[in-house]
C-alpha cells in the first residue's frame, strides 16, 4: 500500500447495521485475508476490549500476550504475528497505518448534503463547486472559490478572494480572512483562524504603530488543522504551510512562516514570525521556536522546547525540567540561581585540589624530606 | 449550608433598583443574621473599597483590621469574626463560600427569554424544551436534545445526536460536534470547541494517515468551560470529563482522556492523549500531563509543570524555574548545560579528597615519621 | 512625524491599479522626498526581494550593503544613509516607524460598506452610527453603542451594555460579552472573547461554588487584540487594557488585572487575576505573571519566563533554559534533581578544604617539623 495504491477514500464501501464483511474490507484496503471473509464487522475496538462484531489490531509489542486472549472478531496483524493466530485477520506490513486507513469506513461524522443553505450569504463573485455543502449561516466573501465536495460548518467565514481546494472539510465557526489559499482534501476544525494580522509594529516614542500585513496564507494538500489554532497572514509575502503538515490544537503559526511538508505540531506549539521549519518535524505540546530562524528537516523539539537559535542537524532537541515533589523541587529551583556561583566555585576548588594542594603536599614532603 | 442544604439557584430572591433587604439574603441562604435586616444592600465590594448599599465579606484574616474602618453597610463574617463586630453582619463558617453564593443574585448576565429564535436553524428530529433560550443564529443538528432552562448563545453550533442537560448555559460561538453529552447545570463559554476530532495520525513512510476519530465526549453535571477551551473526541471510546470539573480558558484536554471530579485546570493547562486524572487534583497555569498516565487523586501540578510519569502519591508537584534577571539567569542557564560535568567533577572532587588526599597526607605522614 | 503631526489615516492616498506616485506618498507623510516624485509605487517589498515599482526601506544596519544592488523603485531612508543613496527616497529619521505608516496605503483588506446588513439581529435599544458596518449574521444586544466607521465582521456577537469606539474594526466572529466596553481605534481578531467569566470560585468540602463575575472590561483606545485571545469580566470592578495596549493571538488577561498603556504582550502570554501590570512592559511568547501581584513599568519578561512575585525595578527578566540535544539535555535534567544535594556537597567540600586541609597539612608540617 504505496502512495501510488491508496485506497479509494472518494468511494468507500458502505457499512450498515448489520456490519461489513471482512472481506469487503480487505478487498478495500487491498490486503490478504486470513479466515473467514463473510465475518460482518460493526466497529473497531482495542485490543482488550473487542467483542463480537468487533475489529482490532496489535500495532504495539507490549500486547502481543492479548492475542491469546482478545474476543475480537477479526484482527489486523503483521504477517509475523498473523502466523500465530488461528482467528480472522487482515495482514499488513504496518497494522498502525492500516487500522487508520480502517477507521474512515467507520466515521459516523455526519455527510451535510451537497448544496448552500438558504441562511448561507455568498457574494454575488463567489465560484461554488456544485457538489460543496455550505452550512447555516456561512459568510462567503467576492471572488472566494469553493472545490468540489468541500464541507463548510455553520457560522463560517471566508474573505474576499480565498479558496478552498477539493475535498477539504471546513468545521462550524472557523474564521478565514481574505487572501487564504487552502488546498485539497484538508480539515480546519472550529475555532481556527486563518489569515489574521501577523503582530507587527513599529515601536514610536513608547507607542505602537501598526504595520499593515499585506501578505496572505498559502495552506498545501491534505493539511490538518486542530481547533483554536490561528496562522497568521504575511506582513509582505505569504505564510506558507506546506502539504501534509498536522497541527493540533490552539497551535500558533506567526506571520511568514513557512513550515514543511509533513511536519507535525502538538498542542500550544507554535512558530515565532519569519521562521522556516524544514520537512518531517515534530514539536511536542508547548514547543516551539522562536523568530527569523531555520529549523532543518526531521528535527523533533520536546515537550516546552524552544528552537532559540537555527538548527542545521536533524535529531531531538530539549529544554525544560523533570516534575519533582514541590517542597523538594523549591531547594533545586533555589540553587539553580546559585548555579554559576557554584561553578564557579567548584573550579577554583579544583584548581586549589590541583595545583596548590599538590604545592602544599609538596612543601610537607619537601619539609619531611629536609630532616 | 451543606450540599443537601444549598439555597434553591433556580429561585433567587430579586435585587430591584433600591436593593435588598438583608434579611431577604440571609433567609435565602438560611445564615444567621446580626444587625438591621432592613438594610438594603445594592452590591457586592470589597471590604475596603464598599460604602453604603454594599455588602463584603472577610474571608481572609490579613484583612481582619479592616473591620474597624470599612464603610459596608453589611458583612459576611465567620462566627468568630461576627463576635467583634458591632455593625450588620450575615454569619457563615465559611464567609467565602457564603460570598460564592451571594453573587448569583447580583449577577447583571442578561436571562434572555425562553424560546428559539426565528433565526436559529433546527433540524426537525432535535427536542428541545419549552424552557430553553435558543439564540440567533444558532444551528442544531438531528437528534439533539436540549433540556429545561437551557440557554445557548448567538451563533453557537451542536451536531448531531448531541445532548445539553438541564440548566446548562452555552455562551456565543461555542462549536460542540457531534455525539458530545453535556449534563445539568454546567457552562461553556465563548469560542470553545468541544468534541473536534483528537490528534490522531499514523506515519506511513513520513507521510500521515489520518485515523478518523469514532468516539465522541461525555461531560457529567456542573462542569464550568473557559473560553476557548478545547476537548477532543475520542479515537475509540469517549473522551470523559467528570461532574465538577471547572476548566479556565484555553484548556486542551485531548481524546480519551478521563478528568475526575471536581478537578480544576487553569489557563492554557493540559492533558495529553489517553491519561487518566483523578478527583480533585488541580492544575496551575500552563501545566499538565503526558499520554498514556494516570494521576491519582489531589495531585496539584504547579505553574508550568508537566507530569511526565504516572503520580500515584497525592501532593504538590513542580517543574519549571523561578525568575531572575536576565543577565544574571543567562549565566545560570548557560551554566545549566554544563550540569552533568559539574556534577561528575564534583564527585571526582570528593573522591580524590577522601582518598587520595587522605593517602597523599599518610603519604606524607609517613614520610615525616620515617625520619 | 510627532504624534502631534500623524498623517490622516482617515484619508489614506488612493492606490490604483497603476500605483501611487512617490510625491503623493512623501505629502501624506509629511517627509522629504529625494529624487523623482512622478515614480509610480505599487506594492511594498524587503530590500532584497524588491524590483520595478516597489518600495522598500532600510531599517536594520545589517542589510545596507544591499542599497548598492537592490531593484527598488524608491526606497524609505534615514537621512545618513539617503546621503549615500542616489535613488529614489523618502527620507526618515525612523525608517522603520515610516514603512509601517505607509503599510496602510497598502492594506488590501476589504472595507465594507456602511450599513447593517439584512441577517444582523440588532436589539431596538442598540445606538448604531450610521457610518458604520455591521455585517451578515451580527448580533447586537440591548443598549449597546456602534461608534462611527467601527466594522463588525461576520457572525460577531456583543452582549447588552457594551460599547465600541469610533473606527474600531471587530473582526469576525468575535464573542463579546455584555458590559464591555471598547475604546476608539482598536481592533479585535477573529475567535477572541470579551467578557466571559474569570475564573473564580470557592471550594466547599470538595465541591466548587461559583463566584458570579459581577464586574466588566474596559478598553482603552488604540488597542490590538490578536485572534483566540481572551480578557476576562472582573469578578468585583472592572479587568482593565489601557490605551495602545497590544495583544497578540492565544493571550490570556484573568479577571481585574490591569495592563498599562502601550504593553505588549505575544502569543501564549497570560496575566493571573488581580495582577497590576505597568506602562510599556513587553512579554514574549508564553511569559506571564501570577495573580495578586504588582508590575512596574518597563519590565520586559522573555520568553516562558513566570514573573511570580512583583517587580519593582525595570528591566528584563527570564527564567526557563536553553535548547540542547535530548540526550545531552536528559543528563543535566536529571542533575537538575540533585542540585540541592550538589549544592550542600560543593560547600561541604570547601569547609573541607579551607580548614581540615589546612588543620591535616599543618598537622603533617607539624609532624615532619618535629622531627
Amino acid at each position: 500500500m504505496t502512495s501510488e495504491g491508496l485506497p479509494d477514500q472518494a468511494i468507500l464501501p458502505k457499512v450498515d447495521d448489520r456490519g461489513i464483511p471482512l472481506s469487503d474490507i480487505a478487498s478495500w484496503l487491498g490486503t490478504e485475508l486470513q479466515g473467514d471473509g463473510s465475518t460482518l464487522i460493526l466497529r473497531l475496538n482495542t485490543l482488550q476490549d473487542a467483542g463480537v462484531g468487533e475489529l482490532a489490531f496489535l500495532a504495539n509489542k507490549s500486547y502481543r500476550s492479548q492475542l491469546a486472549t482478545t474476543q475480537a472478531s477479526a484482527l489486523i496483524l503483521s504477517p509475523a504475528d498473523a502466523e500465530n493466530f488461528d482467528g480472522n485477520a487482515l495482514i499488513h506490513a504496518n497494522p498502525y497505518v492500516c487500522y487508520a486507513r480502517v477507521t474512515a469506513l467507520f466515521d459516523a461524522a455526519p455527510r451535510p448534503a451537497a448544496g448552500v443553505h438558504a441562511t448561507a450569504v455568498i457574494d454575488a463573485s463567489a465560484q461554488i463547486a456544485p457538489s460543496a455543502s455550505v452550512g447555516p449561516h456561512v459568510v462567503i466573501g467576492a471572488r472566494v472559490t469553493i472545490g468540489e465536495r468541500v464541507r463548510i460548518g455553520a457560522g463560517s467565514s471566508i474573505g474576499d478572494d480565498s479558496a478552498v481546494g477539493d475535498d477539504t472539510n471546513i468545521a462550524a465557526n472557523v474564521s478565514i480572512y481574505h487572501g487564504v489559499s487552502i488546498g485539497k482534501q484538508g480539515t480546519v476544525h472550529s475555532g481556527s483562524v486563518l489569515g489574521a494580522d501577523g503582530f507587527g509594529f513599529a515601536n514610536e516614542a513608547g507607542q505602537w504603530v501598526k504595520i499593515h500585513q499585506l501578505g496572505g496564507v498559502e495552506i498545501g494538500d491534505r493539511v490538518e488543522i486542530g481547533s483554536c489554532t490561528t496562522i497568521d497572514r504575511g506582513a509582505l509575502g505569504n505564510t506558507v504551510i506546506e502539504d501534509g503538515v498536522i497541527l493540533d490544537n490552539h497551535v500558533q503559526i506567526a506571520h511568514n512562516v513557512r513550515l514543511g511538508e509533513n511536519t507535525a505540531m502538538a498542542a500550544y506549539s507554535g512558530i515565532a514570525g519569519s521562521t522556516t521549519v524544514g520537512k518531517n518535524c515534530i514539536f511536542a505540546g508547548q514547543a516551539g521556536a522562536v523568530g527569523h530562524v531555520t529549523i532543518c528537516d526531521n528535527v523533533q523539539a520536546m515537550a516546552r522546547c524552544t528552537l532559540s537559535k537555527s538548527v542545521t542537524e536533524p535529531g531531538s532537541y530539549s529544554s525544560g525540567l523533570l516534575m519533582s515533589e514541590t517542597p523538594k523541587w523549591r531547594k533545586n529551583a533555589v540553587r539553580f540561581g546559585q548555579l554559576n556561583d557554584m561553578a564557579l566555585r567548584l573550579k577554583k576548588l579544583e584548581v586549589f585540589v590541583d595545583e596548590k594542594l599538590d604545592e602544599s603536599l609538596s612543601d610537607a614532603k619537601r619539609e619531611a624530606n629536609k630532616e
